[in-house]
């Protein structure tokens, strides 16, 4: 106890992010790590951004460099508008908040919509920083019972909806991080159709929709019912997260005060940034750059698939992804992902134990495998040895004595 | 009232930045503004910024553009460090979290420090900016009583230090905006003992240190209590505020909460932001450069001076500011300086109304004028207005009849 500070109430609820806490362990050298969440650099525009640099600081320096608006560069905002519209939303600028990355976005919504007490729906698992963002804000998280294509309709029948009533639903419909499951249409179609006779609104998180393999994931969620929601989206996964560049679309009525909350989070993001990747953008170079990312991820994702098959045990259970950056994989009855974590990093690998990601009742039998931060040689190193190590955990030791 | 959305208690409390609302209004073509906070464009340093840039994305372009740690940039942290000990800090790197611009660190300290009701002492006026920060998190503001020199220590004797206690002192001792004003080194002593006393610490923010003009301020508020202490610095106001980089310095008990809140808001700073900056300070260029900004802004400040002097009507009262970027104006006894706003804006010039300041209590007769953004010979038209709409407003109309 300190005899000085006295920290917020809400302070004790924070906790470090287990995921960066697991990074520090894992970051062993010859580590073979499946743990990050990072995109591959080979998949950064150097040549692309450096150019761009170089003539936003010659065309426009002094714009650039200083103070800008807390909205966003309005360029930029223009460019989000129109980028989304191939995903089934009408959007106007004006709606387009740029943020300092998605996660911010997170941050700002919990601070204008979550209360303590008052609910906030989640799937089951979630994402871990979307957990973070809004616990400060003391909601009380309900985990909505979901299956492999996301959250089931009939759990959001069920919500609390009578004050505090359920102040939203946090869903991640593309390649879900951590279970990289994506939201069939009908699928879509039925859960939307839930939340407006449950009068709950959602936040539609979408880091991953462009980086699908074989068809792109159908509309957005926020096209059925653009009133009831709020849509996050980034450039950390098609360009480069080192920017840290998001945008939140908001409807009209929550615009202004989504607006104050940034601008007292920290005035507003970098004008340099946001110029320098409008520069990049705007002539279409996504519709170039963002294939070379998909067909590389998905040989990966196909190397990791080849391999889990080969070397996993007889009772692992996992999804093909059909875009994204993860597989989700449940291991036997028995075993459990955070025990075995240490042995995994002494075997040279690593992995996120999936119970970082839930609300409530963690499975300890998930873990988390990256496929875009290893070569598909060092992923189907990584997955032998994941392999090896759990036949190992499954058998009585006596029997692997030669 | 939506029948979607249930917005949070704490969002009724935040308003649009009143700042914000009245630069839109001053920015029409022709309003010599003294209204905006923003530093010079000439001073910001292109090529040096142009040639880090490209130095970065050469040497180190996938680490530049990967995602990077909440903590900041090591090497950056490590001259951060260096650099507050000419202030008297003796400061360890790991005591140094790299935030999104100050004001991030305002939004942080905020979260960590602020329970509904629990007080929170502000100077009179003080950065609004920082009411606007604070404000989310529900603080119970307490406006310490304060002359020329700051708040006064015996203002701080009475403060409430039983449950919920005060949590903080916010003080900005250096060229405080909007004021101008600097705390002598007796006063800085008397200030720290008083909240010694009475078991309060302070957060100090100090974005206008380096801009003094004749001689440094006296060595930091934190160097007299470190462990009772947060101090915030920033880029923006000696390199470029379009990078939006600052820094929280915090005792090793509050930093991880600090850390968390970081890593919950926006996950880290852009680490390419960090590179660059780091590559332009690394090697003393701030020792050359910022006494050039200090000579521009003192020969902005001395066109002022003289203007204020010569056409400000008698009554009117001002301090000369010995850094910073602001003075404070006191229009004589009737006069309210926002209620002559609009009149100014139509004769073409454009300042701040004092009130938007104040926590409470606000004083009508006060207004912030910026000598940096406009040259000296606008400073001297800008001034020569508004001294004539102050005579016009003291006077009664007709006498203005040829």
């Amino acid at each position: 106890m300190s005899t000085i500070w006295t920290q917020a109430r809400r302070a004790a609820r924070m906790n470090p992010s287990i995921i960066r806490e697991i990074l520090k362990v894992t970051e062993k050298p010859g580590v073979l790590s499946m743990a990050g969440g990072l995109p591959s650099a080979d998949t950064f525009p150097v040549d692309a951004i450096k150019a761009a640099c170089d003539r936003v600081l010659t065309a426009t320096p002094r714009e650039a460099l200083q103070y800008a608006s807390s909205e966003g560069y309005a360029p930029l905002r223009e460019w989000v508008a129109g980028r989304v519209a191939s995903l089934g939303m009408k959007v106007k600028p004006e709606q387009v908040l740029i943020t300092s990355g998605s996660q911010q976005g997170l941050d700002l919504v919990g601070k204008i919509l979550c209360d303590a007490g008052a609910p906030v729906a989640v799937e089951t698992p979630t994402y871990l920083g979307a957990l973070q963002a809004f616990t400060p804000f003391e909601p009380l998280f309900a985990s909505l019972a979901s299956d492999e294509e996301g959250p089931r309709p009939e759990a959001i029948a069920t919500l609390p909806h009578d004050a505090p009533g359920t102040r939203f639903a946090y869903l991640l419909p593309n390649y879900q991080n951590p279970t990289g499951r994506v939201m069939g249409a009908p699928r879509r179609v039925e859960v939307v159709e839930a939340l407006r006779k449950a009068n709950v609104p959602f936040v539609e998180d979408n880091p991953y929709g462009d980086l699908w393999f074989d068809e792109p994931p159908p509309a957005a969620l926020s096209s059925l019912w653009p009133e009831g929601s709020l849509y996050l989206g980034s450039f950390s996964k098609v360009l480069t997260p080192g920017f840290r560049l998001g945008y939140v679309i908001a409807p009209p009525e929550l615009y202004p005060k989504l607006l104050q909350a940034k601008q007292a989070a920290d005035l507003h993001t970098p004008g340099f940034n946001q110029r320098v990747v409008h520069e990049v953008v705007k002539d279409g170079f996504l519709d170039s750059h963002v294939p070379t990312i998909r067909s590389l991820y998905k040989a990966n994702r196909d190397a990791m698939a080849e391999a889990l098959q080969a070397h996993l045990p007889r009772g692992c259970e996992w999804q093909l992804p059909q875009g994204g950056m993860f597989f989700w994989v449940r291991l036997p009855a028995g075993l459990d992902a955070m025990a075995l974590l240490p042995r995994a990093v002494d075997a040279g690998i690593a992995y996120v134990p999936g119970a970082a990601f839930y609300a409530h009742q963690p499975d300890p039998r998930t873990l988390r495998l990256s496929f875009v931060t290893l070569t598909p040689d060092l992923i189907r190193e990584g997955v032998e040895k994941l392999g090896r190590l759990l036949h190992e955990a499954l058998e009585p030791v006596a029997e692997h004595a030669p």
